[in-house]
């Protein structure tokens, strides 16, 4: 039983058991959550893990069903709070899931500094351009424009939350892989595993997936390129495999 | 007519109408110099090209197959130096190619600052580990290990000859890219492009290129991946293209 609110949807997650809320007006999950949410690393048997910028839950969802260690997202808008906070009860995850209505920047004071093993952040892309050019939705524009929380915000909270050894995982676009790269080592989260996504073979790059430790040692690996397309136009198979199963 | 000597052969430059002097006890040429040479950008009528660390000047020698602009090589090992030098002798190409045996620390002195359009280097990959771990053969040694230039010196000398506007470009292996990265910011030589190497499709990149402009804007790409291999260990049509025309 799940109460549905104007043009939200109960869609099914993909490879998994597990449905969610959505809506065309307000939110829905993109591919980089997912390739997000499959790239970090998690403890399997238990652990803290927390997402910043959750919006309506995919990646504590998602995280879930790799970890039996304790979930929480953070989401500042109430709208998208709620869709997350009643897929998770749907889900029967209460015990495991816990999403908080707040901003991220609050975090580290309320739930207190290096208390978690592993921190996720899908944050919003853009830099915040000038009021005619936002996006009307307001809903959208917070999601994909820095209004409520910078890259560097994104990075300095996740650094504050997780503990020392602990991972941080981002997804972003190559545009500003140079800044988020400084900005790890600013804040002290050492950049150890980077994969590239390219929506086809001979593309240029898209999305970059990174994950780094605290005070962790200096020792980069470039994963194997993720390519998303095939010659075709379809999911290739580690794609279909990553959403589907 | 060329005079050879030891173990030294005239080997063909690939795909180009090209010999080169090589000598498996001295130096041979890599396919990440080729990977390099045609991977920078370069001026096609006019221009003023240097390639740091030249080893056999197998460099310059591509680079001739793409520019009519004047190229100097820079080579510290002697021996390789006049190797670098009869090879261009032997394809006539004295008028267009000058090698210079010297440091490259030395070169903005005696070339100028910022008179270059185009700055490569494929410098010593490895930092440089106790006297008993080296390389026996101390040409490889030079080659292989940051003896007698660092990666920083490489990166500071390129910064000092090229002109404000025009590009740098290294071949080098992921595990210094974070460094290579900070570096090229430190001396003001902004990266652009970035390529990845994987030997194989599904395998972590052993390789990256890069080019950057000096005092350019932040706005990088990452280029489509570079697979060496296929499935059956054979190059891909890509490397095979580049290594045989």
């Amino acid at each position: 039983m799940v109460y549905l609110h104007d043009d939200e949807r109960l869609d099914y997650l993909l490879a998994e058991d597990l449905r969610i809320i959505q809506s065309p007006s307000v939110f829905a999950f993109s591919l980089d959550a997912v390739l997000l949410a499959k790239f970090v690393y998690v403890p399997i048997q238990k652990g803290n893990l927390i997402d910043l910028c959750t919006g309506n839950g995919v990646i504590p969802l998602l995280l879930s069903t790799r970890t039996k260690g304790t979930i929480t997202g953070v989401e500042i808008q109430k709208r998208l709070f709620d869709m997350a906070v009643r897929s998770v009860q749907y889900n029967n995850l209460e015990h495991q899931i816990k999403i908080i209505h707040g901003d991220i920047l609050d975090m580290p004071k309320q739930l207190g500094y290096g208390k978690f093993d592993v921190v996720t952040c899908n944050p919003p892309y853009f830099k915040t351009p000038g009021q005619e050019e936002l996006n009307k939705n307001e809903y959208f524009a917070i999601a994909r424009h820095e209004i409520l929380c910078t890259l560097e915000d994104a990075i300095r909270v996740s650094s504050q939350l997780v503990r020392p050894g602990g991972k941080v995982a981002f997804v972003h676009r190559p545009g500003r892989f140079l800044e988020m790269i400084e900005l790890m080592k600013k804040y002290r989260v050492e950049p150890k595993r980077i994969r590239f996504v390219y929506p086809k073979l001979g593309k240029e790059a898209n999305t970059l997936l990174v994950e780094g430790i605290k005070d962790g040692n200096p020792d980069l690996k470039i994963l194997p390129p993720l390519i998303v397309y095939d010659d075709q136009n379809n999911y290739t198979d580690e794609v279909q495999k990553i959403l589907y199963g």
